[in-house]
């Protein structure tokens, strides 16, 4: 059967472009530097498989109906509990979880953001942020981040620009304050309380993605955005860099009435109940602190390992930023590099990292590269930033004809 | 802490109404004839503990990763295969799974229709369909049906006439051909064609949702829309209805390029992987047609003592037609009648249904009601429908002023 059928126009807030994702490469013996994911050896295996059947047996029946059981319940005490660690004081109908906060980015730009609409976010982002924000059809402009997070100062003059030529005001300026992805930077306390003045007086939301604020390195705090003006703050957190991203579980904290109207536009429904009762029946017998200081632990040895590996095999051809927490060496070659161009070439002989173009909303970082130290082993660490300077050596030598 | 905010304009697409859920009454011995849940005692509970230790200890590490382990390939092979039985022949590449076919739905949705494009839905429709088209800013119209599912011809018409006066075609036509929720009607073999030659004529999608297909009290079979017109169909099915609704787990099957801009949609992220996992080890040994036709024949059986009650208890004040597979009754009364004015009282006496009104796009309906014989017991349906009778008739004895 051959039809002819006209052709179809789809709605124009499907992006063309995907998301930069993975890389796919599959050999066994291959370095992923480019995966940003956790540590597999350091999920809580064992007590997982205990509560995924005590889950069943205990709580089966409710368990698996629309709304569940006890474990969505427990999971938001939970979520407020720890959330007091971290000075942010919500009441529980403030806590929303969602699939991961990559669902928390999307539901909340949709709830803010009309076609048209202004978001404001660092150069450079979280791509699947930045996916977000296309699906919802934002204009997107961006703010470069130095030594202690984003430039606020240049933000600020920016809406003291708009303002006075009466052009549009961000509806969200989306941020990753603290062990930023990729760049691997804090944002300053004096920067953050300017911003959430200028939230304030400016009247926008600030998204706040929180996703790797456990793992802290050197004990210092900050304060989140949202504990200085809830009331413009979305603040977004995710199980997947503490327990395991195959949960897809986050949360999102925010006013009352932006939780309702993230509520409608979620149809209503319930959120992968299922789990949250595995993760209810896990939680309740779990020493959470201990687990993330040992995942801090873990994290931070391997950052040492990676950026002195860094200081050894590239010597004075790039400089990086020493994070405080997260997963992230975020790579500064000199400004004649272009880090894409070689990409294939280090995926040739065996690791793989994420070039820098892929985090900019313009045309631009190219002369950067995002390497992982969450997900593999010293060893590959050494081994793979060690390929990764031949393959750059081997490009300076004989650079790609542009 | 008193600041003064200036107000501020969220996104169009935000509806003001929620969707209607299930009641919120939770006395112990109430009747929820108004819950579309599955019967609870029929989850296959124990394989499912033994499943989902296994999923964590067999393949735990990569399981909770973000593409997790082998489940999601194997639940898309189960899916391949158990959708042949159908009569569909799907690629692999043809199917993903979502998060329930609520995901489903507004994701195709979302796909496909800008702001102010046209849906043409059934009335009576599924009011988390009807939600997600308006959160879509769809303008959104309704078709009638009757005995035989909705008014294909009605649909022709207005085809016809909107072409002749450069009225917009529909961007979508959303359907529950077989075992409509609310009406319990199923959609003939011929307007199944001639609703297929219409999408093809005119150039839109069909979205169809087979949530209760499984469910066959009857043994007669129809072709999915899918299988007559491929090219234009979106085809959306759950786990709910079969398994267990808090899994959140459905899929969907359309054209591959319909595949690939959905998953940009959804921000290229893998969906409820643990979830996967854990069904996919339970799917691998369970006899799953034997479990589909226990379902079938307990729900079977459930909607007989509820036609009967009915005749019994309302004689002729209603009527009513008996669906060949799903969970629901959909009851007329005369078009006098306004079940909203009984609603509470119902309530009250300790049972609850929904309201006709809750189906519609219009102010419209008012005289029906839907009852759902899914999740209750047959005690509960004799015991529940008698009550529900009673309710009726002190309101049309004395009905509420208007
Ligand atoms: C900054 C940031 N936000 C959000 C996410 C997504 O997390 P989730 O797995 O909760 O969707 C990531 C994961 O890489 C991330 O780096
Ligand atoms: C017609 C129809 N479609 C979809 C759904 C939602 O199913 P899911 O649980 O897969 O989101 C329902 C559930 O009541 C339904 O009746």
């Amino acid at each position: 059967m051959t039809r002819r059928l006209a052709s179809f126009s789809f709605a124009k807030r499907v992006p063309s472009t995907p998301s930069i994702g993975s890389t796919t490469v599959t050999k066994p013996d291959h370095i992923h530097l480019s995966f940003g994911f956790a540590a597999p050896h350091l999920f809580p295996i064992d007590q997982l498989s205990v509560s995924a059947a005590e889950a069943v047996t205990l709580h089966g029946r409710k368990a698996l109906q629309y709304s569940g059981s006890g474990g969505p319940g427990k999971i938001l005490k939970w979520i407020q509990n720890r959330s007091l660690v971290h000075g942010i004081n919500a009441e529980l109908n403030q806590i929303l979880v969602t699939y991961g906060s990559t669902q928390g980015i999307d539901l909340a730009t949709r709830i803010l953001v009309d076609p048209g609409d202004h978001v404001w976010v660092e150069s450079p982002s979280f791509f699947s942020a930045l996916q977000a924000f296309r699906t919802a059809e934002a204009v997107i402009t961006s703010f470069p981040i130095d030594e202690d997070g984003v430039r606020v100062d240049l933000i600020e003059n920016a809406l003291l620009e708009a303002k006075r030529n009466h052009k549009p005001i961000p509806k969200l300026v989306y941020t990753m304050p603290t062990y930023h992805n990729p760049g691997g930077v804090t944002l300053s306390v004096e920067k953050r309380k300017r911003l959430a003045e200028l939230a304030e007086t400016y009247n926008f939301y600030i998204l706040e993605d929180d996703a790797y604020s456990e793992l802290n390195f050197t004990g210092n705090k900050y304060p989140p955005l949202y504990t200085l003006i809830p009331e413009r703050v979305i603040y977004l957190n995710t199980f997947s860099k503490i327990i395991g991203p195959g949960l897809r579980l986050g949360w999102l904290i925010a006013d009352q009435h932006v939780i309702d109207k993230v509520r409608l536009l979620n149809l209503g429904g319930s959120i992968g109940v299922f789990t949250q009762e595995i993760l209810a029946q896990l939680l309740e017998n779990f020493a959470f602190q201990g687990h993330v200081d040992s995942l801090s632990r873990h994290y931070r040895k391997q950052r040492d390992v990676m950026a002195e590996a860094i200081k050894e095999s590239f010597g004075e051809h790039v400089s990086f930023h020493l994070p405080e927490g997260g997963f992230y060496i975020w790579l500064r070659f000199d400004d004649h590099v272009n880090t894409s161009e070689f990409l294939q070439d280090a995926a040739n002989r065996g690791v793989s990292f994420v070039d820098g173009k892929s985090f900019f909303v313009k045309p631009e970082g190219y002369q950067y590269a995002r390497l992982c130290f969450s997900y593999v082993s010293e060893e590959q660490i050494v081994r793979g930033v060690k390929i990764l300077a031949d393959t750059y050596f081997a490009y300076l030598n004989n650079p790609v004809p542009s």
